[in-house]
């Protein structure tokens, strides 16, 4: 869920190379010392490819290391024979944001390429969160809460083909805020799927705070015993403990297993590792994003001493360090933030209107809420991870009265609340949805946090206004269009990425549902973009064709669904060629709402034209992804070269 | 969930008038018994709904009929006032298909105008899902497992507008095996929400079949208790057990509450109740629908002998009743059902390739599973309600090789799934979603089942193909197409309503990605249209246009999401003026496909029109609807004059 970019960490950054790894494995010691030391390898090489990255999850990646270590080194026969514990299994992670303690796992047992390691989150490396494009990925994950489901359907095709398995899927705890997660335990234990073993990374942590602060999980074994799960308890960063549990588990061969593995997110750094921070820790500080510099060198140091001390104990050469030197990466000044803006305007709007309400899906670092609850605790609803459970129950403020707020990532709040969204519109009271990382970038967290799908996914739903801001000056103006102006509800889309714009001479911005703002003059031919990231790539393109005497007018365009065609009219006059550029997939996006309107009302003399996103986005660093799509500035001067032959 | 339509029954018709109810709400009987008497003349006229309207959910109504009974008469005080138990109460069910005895409980209990009555599934009359345009009506449902969420955030807006308030809901049992049931359960009790009744009407019944043979409860009570909920038992049908358990829970000021009520699914008819069944009833026969005219008369012998056998118990007159006569409905006969077209060319394809495997969402009637259960019984999987998890098993099968195809209502299907079919399609296997009761009939479940929004919803999945059959020798070309010839996956649209059309000479049908197939030729003008239902009015436009002169061309266009630009060139020869006919949103839909390839590719002499739903789909007859929103033979004659002028 949550996943804070932030930028790489320079200076002297330490890794075990390969050698180091077959090392260890070529030992002759037992399993769970081997497997200890060969974790505590793979947290040096997870803080490397992590800091290295400049994103990515330390705390859940640290918690469930040993685990994910046992089950590499002795659950799994890789050449597809039978192991030494049974017929070979299938491991993935349904949380999914630990991938780089299970890249670093299958790194250094030697089955992924080792020069991986210095490419997560880059194009053509590693993404954010799994995906079968990467060898050995059984599913795609990202998106919490699909794990158990998608286990029973491989438990149900490998029993069809007549093929032995086990599956074992990793949780977190706060994923199991979803309703999924729940919908998925009774027909496993009612079909006797003895095969799946489901592993609880009981790290006690979500993305912002603790799990037992946003939705306290109760008697967890009591439930899953109520479901008719075989449930067992260990300490998850004991591999001796959960090496037995596991073996005691797969004795059962009537119910689905599950093990409640008690972790400390961040293990291994003291100072990462929560049962460090004080109990009223609001905010959790390692759950997504790059250490500083300072904290990586302290990290660093505190996995190699450990490293060394296991090695030594066992009577083994102390860990050989490899080095890799970066230069520190300049902090982004001058960039317009988004979410800080709508962070300020709600709490603008709430100080005069004390029927707002905010809600929020775990995610109160990333969606700009903190100020918010901080002033307004009473009118402030932490949610969890459990979007339809959010937008159920903002329905039932607005009927009584509130105007919800409702918060999220735009990947999972048009889409698994989606019906919930147009039930809600069914009962026409004013709703407001906040989606931000919206749009291709970030690109570092992969596709299932990418959102390039909900316009579409909402666009239709009646009385649902889609609006998005490009600069931080649109902010607040469509903040009070939505709140005090809209008729019906409205989806407030929200670009994330701190973002530099040149100075601009723009239009005074006045919310005009259906038009567009000027940023910068041109004439023939036009951009029509939205959000922040693509502002910046058109702006750029403009700058560098009006080199080569084209002078594309640029504009913002704040309003998703829909246009005013009598504003298309009007800019025909001065552009001729219109490039609507669609931080989107092709369909359902705004092109279509500009084509829809000409088929509609014939503006003569205009030609419209789409840039979008035409396949599954890329994973990688911002630039390379927008290059990689064709929507970086070159790509959109390229196009308007094109149509300008 | 589930809704056969059937027809209306003929003969006569019995119903309690309101003098008979207001007779009994003036004796000075003992709360229960009062109540006793009041549910029995409610089944009566629940009985008369729904034989009346051809369709409503009998099961349903009367296991449920004795709780509403109970809460109408002394849980509400609709005048504001505090009631003799307290302040008012809010009640609504979740459920939302148990409509017709809520209903008759506010028209018994002199609420709702008693005129109503005979208006269930009426245009401007009782849509078959409560929706907040009734008066009396809280929320909308119909869409399963939003209840309590709903009512959580009621409280939640009761506490900050400082009102003390029970919010009493109704659940099927079915419906537990949503997940946002159990995800809205947590912060209820986190933040011990005691205001919060659920009553689970536990009729031990789905739409389908036994809850237990689809997805048993276990041990519901530990399950609740696990959650940390107050839980409490009885009989649903005595209201004397109900009462004192009500009262009871009400002492509760810590925990929000659950009443397992135990109850019979058709309880009050002899042979309706499903007990009286033999318990390896396959399929329950009065889920939906209404019964026969034999049933119909045998049930309403029975409620009236029992209803006077109350009232001669409490010393009262037998009820006086009145009578309607109805004429007997004509049996459609040569009408094309797509559904059943579709169950015999999935058997076709299941013959031949054993990798296919099939995946219901408790709506085997509905989506024509039965013969592929009966053949392949290993093949089948029922899931449930419980579309999430469906979808995200059917993504591990064919990880692991299946071909799995995955049925549902495309209301449901399109949307609570939304983000898991999107994760599927990033995984790029192949899968096969079959949409039933698509577009804007049967109109009579009303908008929660209208699927008018599916298209949008989904048309941007990459990879995903979204098709429609028009006609019945369109399915077993479609189903090879997606099957065999597909790269990627499809969904697959149904029109669930059956269907007369005139003798025709239309084309053979070969599937030709993005090109229509003429039905009927025509010069000038072309409508394009998907689906049986908009086919049916489109050709009785045709034909009576025919007579001013105008011929009008008729294609069926079974992509949704495509459409092949050199089609249209070869189209705009004969048809200037194309007609895009979308059972659907205006947005979203078909149209916004035909305007973009347009925009992107001019086709010059091609005019584009759309004729399409432009706001929520009301609920009425399908004659009614079709003509409410301009989409009926008249509609589309009419349009097409228009633009002729």
């Amino acid at each position: 869920m949550g996943d804070q970019i932030g930028i790489a960490v320079g200076g002297t950054l330490y890794y075990v190379p390969l050698d180091e790894f077959e090392r260890i494995r070529a030992t002759s010691l037992e399993p769970v010392e081997k497997a200890e030391i060969f974790a505590a390898f793979c947290r040096i090489n997870t803080l490397y490819m992590i800091a290295r990255a400049g994103s990515g999850h330390i705390g859940s990646s640290f918690s469930s290391m040993d685990i994910m270590s046992w089950l590499e080194l002795n659950e799994q026969s890789r050449d597809g024979t039978q192991g030494a514990n049974g017929p070979s299994s299938v491991f993935f992670s349904s949380k999914g944001h630990d991938a780089p303690a299970l890249y670093n796992v299958l790194i250094g047992a030697g089955h992924m390429p080792f020069d991986l390691l210095h490419k997560l989150r880059r194009l053509g490396g590693l993404p954010g969160h799994p995906d079968i494009g990467t060898p050995l990925m059984v599913t795609n994950t990202g998106s919490l809460g699909m794990g158990v489901s998608k286990a029973k359907g491989m438990v149900f095709a490998n029993r069809l083909n007549r093929v032995e398995r086990n599956v074992f899927v990793m949780t977190g705890d706060g994923e199991l805020q979803e309703g999924q997660f729940w919908e998925s335990l009774v027909s496993a234990a009612n079909h006797k799927l003895h095969e799946l073993i489901v592993i609880i990374d009981n790290n006690k942590l979500q993305s912002d705070t603790l799990v037992s602060k946003v939705s306290d999980l109760g008697d967890l074994e009591a439930k899953l015993r109520a479901f008719g799960w075989y449930v067992d308890r260990c300490d998850g960063n004991d591999i001796a403990d959960f090496s037995r549990t596991v073996a005691k588990a797969k004795q059962e061969r009537e119910r689905p297993k599950v093990i409640v593995a008690d972790t400390i997110k961040g293990k291994g750094v003291s100072f990462m590792e929560h049962t460090s921070i004080d109990s009223d820790v609001e905010l959790y500080k390692f759950h997504s994003g790059a250490p500083s510099e300072d904290a990586y060198v302290k990290a660093a140091q505190e996995l190699i001493e450990n490293a060394n001390k296991l090695t030594q104990n066992n009577g083994l050469e102390t860990v050989m360090l490899e080095t890799v030197i970066r230069e520190s990466a300049k902090p982004l000044t001058g960039a317009q933030r988004l979410v800080r803006a709508y962070s300020d305007a709600l709490l603008d709007q709430a100080r005069r209107n004390n029927k707002i309400v905010a809600l929020d899906a775990d995610l109160i670092l990333d969606t700009g809420l903190i100020p918010f609850k901080e002033e307004f605790p009473e009118r402030f609803v932490e949610c969890g991870i459990a979007e339809q459970d959010m937008v159920s129950q903002a329905g039932g403020m607005a009927l009584n009265g509130l105007l919800p707020i409702v918060h999220s990532f735009a990947c999972f709040l048009s889409s698994r609340p989606n019906e919930h969204i147009y039930n809600n519109a069914t009962e026409k009271k004013k709703i407001v949805y906040v989606a931000s990382l919206a749009g291709v970038v970030p690109a570092g967290p992969g596709h299932s946090h990418q959102a390039t799908r909900d316009i579409s996914s909402l666009a239709a739903v009646p009385g649902l206004s889609l609006v998005e801001p490009s600069m931080v000056d649109e902010v607040a103006p469509l903040v009070d269009w939505c709140l005090n102006k809209a008729l019906g509800s409205s989806y407030l889309r929200l670009g994330s990425a701190p973002t530099i714009f040149p100075e601009l001479q723009a239009e005074t911005f006045v919310p005009q549902p259906g038009r567009g703002r000027q940023i910068r003059p041109g004439k023939g031919v036009a951009y029509i973009v939205y959000g922040p990231t693509l502002l910046a790539q058109a702006l750029q393109a403009a700058h560098s064709l009006a080199g080569d005497g084209i002078h594309v007018g640029v504009f913002t365009f704040p309003w998703l669904n829909q246009v005013d065609n009598a504003w298309l009219e009007w800019l025909s006059r001065t552009y001729g060629d219109v490039v609507v550029i669609d931080n989107h997939y092709a369909i359902g996006a705004l092109f279509d709402r500009f084509a829809a309107s000409i088929a509609t009302k014939p503006v003569p003399g205009l030609r419209l034209f789409q840039v979008a996103i035409h396949r599954i986005p890329a994973c990688g660093t911002n630039d390379e992804v927008l290059a990689a799509h064709g929507i970086d500035a070159a790509g959109l001067a390229a196009t308007v070269k094109r149509i300008r032959r």
